[in-house]
Formats: C-alpha cells, sequence, structure tokens
C-alpha cells in the first residue's frame, strides 16, 4: 500500500468515526432529555468508570490505552457538554410552558446549542 | 428506550469507536514506517488540514462542527505521537544495523513504545 492509498483508507475510517460519534451524541441527547424529567445528574462518575471499561476491554491495540483514555476524556466532555445544553433547553421549555410564555421558540431537535443542519 | 437500553447501545457503539480508532492507528503507523524510509516529517498541515474538512463535510450532527474538531484535535495528537514512536524506533533499529548491534530486540510491529497486546 501507498501512503496516498493508505490516507484514503483513513479518509474512509473517518468518515465512519464521525457516523458513530455523532449516533452516540445522539443516544447522550436522549439521555439528557430522560434526565430531565427525572433529575438525574449530567455528571455521574460511575457510569463514566464503566465507559472507561469497556474502552479498555475492547482494545486490541495498537493504541496503547494510555493514548486511547486520551481520546475518550475528549469524546466524554463534548457528550457532557451536549447532555448539558439538552437539559438546559429542555428545563427553558418547561419553564416557558409553566408561565404561559409564546411558545414561537420550542425547545428540542431545534434549540440552536445543540442541532446542527437539523 | 430507556436510559439502560440506551447505555447498552452507548456500550456497543464505543466497541466499535475502539476499533475503527485502532484501524486508523495502524493505517498511521504504517504511514510512520515509510515517512522513516523517505524522510517526509511527521507533522504535515496540508495534510490535516485535508482530515479536518473531511471530517466537517461527513459531518451531519447533531455534534456542532466545532465539538466534533475538538475531539479530531485529540485523536490526530495521539496519532502524531504514535508515528513519532514508530519513527524512533525505526531509526533505532537501522542505526543498530549499521552498527552491527545485537539484533536481540528488532523493531517494528513489538516495539513496547507503539505496540499493545501485540
Amino acid at each position: 500500500m501507498t501512503i496516498e492509498e493508505l490516507r484514503i483508507r483513513i479518509d474512509e475510517l473517518d468518515r465512519q468515526l464521525v457516523e458513530l460519534l455523532n449516533e452516540r451524541a445522539r443516544a447522550a441527547q436522549m439521555i439528557g432529555r430522560m434526565k430531565a424529567a427525572t433529575s438525574l445528574p449530567v455528571y455521574e462518575p460511575d457510569r463514566e468508570r464503566i465507559v472507561y471499561a469497556n474502552v479498555r476491554a475492547a482494545n486490541k491495540g495498537p493504541l496503547p490505552d494510555i493514548e486511547l483514555t486520551h481520546i475518550y476524556e475528549r469524546i466524554i466532555d463534548v457528550m457532557r457538554a451536549l447532555q448539558r445544553n439538552e437539559l438546559a433547553s429542555q428545563r427553558q421549555a418547561q419553564s416557558a410552558a409553566q408561565e404561559g410564555g409564546a411558545p414561537g421558540h420550542a425547545a428540542g431537535e431545534d434549540a440552536p446549542e445543540t442541532g446542527k443542519k437539523s
């Protein structure tokens, strides 16, 4: 394989990674909505420990666990931010509804903080 | 879907992500070896720009481009470190061979800096 062919393969892998990351983000958003309904906190250290353990268990290399963990710290940071936005827009919508505010800007799928090209 | 079901799905997505990240790492390592042979630098800003553009073009959300870029900055950092290690162990092997050193510790697939459970 030439460098050029390997790069074509990397670009293909990146497109698959982007799709999986977005699918993971969608699941995290859904959990965020459920947390809003049940008053669960966004930050759940026990759950995060399970995520890291699962990632290390699935790791067959060549990435060392420590480097994979570095990547996952960033992934989890981003997902947590997404969930916080989801929660915030849910609560905004709830308080607007309670105050009988104008429903002109519905929260949820199209919240500007979380939605992209939605 | 319950939170529990969504988490099972996330764990499954994470295992797929780990596999793709390792496949990407293997390709980066192979490129590292080729760079050692051709004296190309590890850091190639033009190539990195292409990677980011590809990632943004593939992004259909809900992750905003900026958050996806945050994750990719970490991925690229890790891959660059892996390539540097690959290059270093290649060069070590080359100079050991030139000096007629003991071939007891061959560089490559099993280099301790890069290999994991190899």
